[in-house]
């Protein structure tokens, strides 16, 4: 991955050619120049690896992904009131709330440019699961919003969610991988299915991680969604799968805001075990990932390559308690 | 007309087959239901029709213009914290800023999603200019929003803003049914300057209208722009051609907000006649729609068509004092 990184990391700096008006590229090299892991981007560069190609050939399309990936938080920031990105000040904090729209706008134009360096075939096949993808993102952040003030959500639909909002652009940037590749249309659509897989996977193990990780190596703060009353798969499997006294703690705790939440933190976390809550978020990981792992004996690369896959999902998801 | 304006209306009716998550679409759907001229669609529509293929093969092509135009106007009216919008609630008004950011990201996608309709190469061309044009609109937006802060404007620099949020788009609009008619490389960009430079005098004289026009025919407040201290043509014109006390007394007029304008509206009427900003003005209208004109002796297409596209433009720009 080293190699795709350093590729990303040279390539973003110079990402946006343009520099005025200031006011609408600024932010925009701020937000690209402020880091985040950039493991989207380094799919796509990979599986166009994998597949047998030369793996620059799908810079512009990874390139294309991250600025799309960077819209979307510019925008959700705004709308999640966020003050904070990667330890830095939000684009609508450090500037203001129509700098981060207008950038925002003129960064998912930017994303959809990179596409141009393709020829027309290729052009359009990425363009066409760009925009499809991108819409799923917009209608998952809706679901999201939703989500907040709804009495009930079934636990397909938080999937669902998850699905759109998070996963279905780490299997588009796979794909896009495969496409510039020139893979065939079922090893495309097996990259596809993998990463979406594995997103889901991932989004569920950062939800348990929120709960249950090390707070000196989770990276965010451990509690966060029990602090902000988010309705994620835990407390929706507790709901589902607890005693109704253990259902009506939790709501109760879900429905208050108290100054030192350390109490409530440690109480959830208690119900969230005993109503099996937590074992069956794990059994729901292992799933996804094994869903994704088992897509990989139909593909037709080499078994190297598959093995790296695999060993690159092991990784992602070995980040653990 | 009529013909492109009725085909318009059915498509836009059934534009956006989504409607779920409903919080997400409904938006969509209400800013497209709402109205407005619908010109720069119909356009697209006319052109195609005048380089000899059938209206509706650009179809697509239409809506995607017309539902970025529509985008740009949920977001713009976020920025403006405008309450109306073709006399009805803007959308942040009738739901709230979430919504309209959101519903304007899908929007935009969704513009691009209608070039899906043509085959790779038309795909890729009217992408690319779709894009370029996009980009440009946010950052005219950007000159706009930067204009309201600075101190001095420069004629140029005010053109260039006109040209970049508002004409670029008309002349794409035109250009996009040129490309979907397989018009030569030198006819679509005879096309896409004859609407740039018609949208520029349009634009220009919407800003003479403002102040000049019939309130009983223009359609908006007259006097707007003066009441909102908007750095129009007329103002960086009479600025730069009355004398140092109309400029001086100008200057203090558009510092001011007085609870009762009409005295501020007449003076600075007067000024804008005095200064000969006034007639300035009606001389750069009538150089940009003539240079419009002059650009049809050399396109390739029946005399009559030629004909008919001045004869648009001459009533687009027949809407007098």
């Amino acid at each position: 991955m080293d190699n795709y990184h350093k590729a990303l990391t040279e390539h973003l700096r110079e990402a946006v050619e343009k520099s005025e008006p200031k006011q609408l590229y600024d932010p925009i090299k701020y937000v690209l120049s402020i880091g985040g892991k950039r493991i989207r981007p380094a799919l796509t560069l990979m599986v166009c690896d994998f597949f047998g190609s030369d793996f620059k050939k799908a810079i512009p399309a990874a390139l294309a992904v991250e600025l799309f990936h960077n819209f979307s938080l510019i925008h959700d920031d705004i709308m999640d009131e966020a003050p904070l990105r990667r330890g830095k000040k939000t684009v609508h904090e450090k500037w203001d709330l129509n700098t981060a729209i207008l950038s925002g706008d003129a960064m998912l134009i930017l994303a959809y440019r990179y596409f141009e360096q393709y020829d027309p075939e290729t052009f359009r096949e990425l363009a066409v699961l760009f925009s499809e993808t991108a819409l799923q993102v917009c209608e998952g952040q809706q679901l999201d919003i939703d989500f907040e003030t709804l009495e009930k959500v079934e636990i397909d639909e938080y999937l669902k969610m998850i699905e759109q909002k998070t996963a279905v652009l780490v299997g588009a940037a796979m794909k896009m991988g495969a496409i510039v590749a020139n893979g065939t249309e079922a090893d495309k659509e097996i990259m596809y299915e993998f990463g979406k897989n594995l997103g889901i996977a991932f989004q569920l193990q950062d939800d348990y991680l929120d709960v249950f990780g090390n707070p000196e190596t989770f990276g965010k703060q451990v509690g966060g969604d029990i602090i902000s009353n988010k309705k994620t798969f835990l407390y929706l499997m507790a709901l589902e799968k607890g005693t109704t006294s253990e259902a009506q703690e939790l709501a109760h705790l879900f429905s208050i805001d108290p100054a030192d939440p350390s109490d409530k933190i440690s109480t959830v976390r208690e119900i969230f075990i005993a109503s099996k809550a937590a074992e069956s978020s794990k059994v729901e990981i292992e799933k996804y990932s094994n869903k994704a792992y088992s897509l990989l004996d139909s593909i037709n690369i080499p078994e190297d390559n598959k093995k790296l896959l695999r060993q690159f999902g092991e990784k992602l998801m070995e980040r653990n308690v």
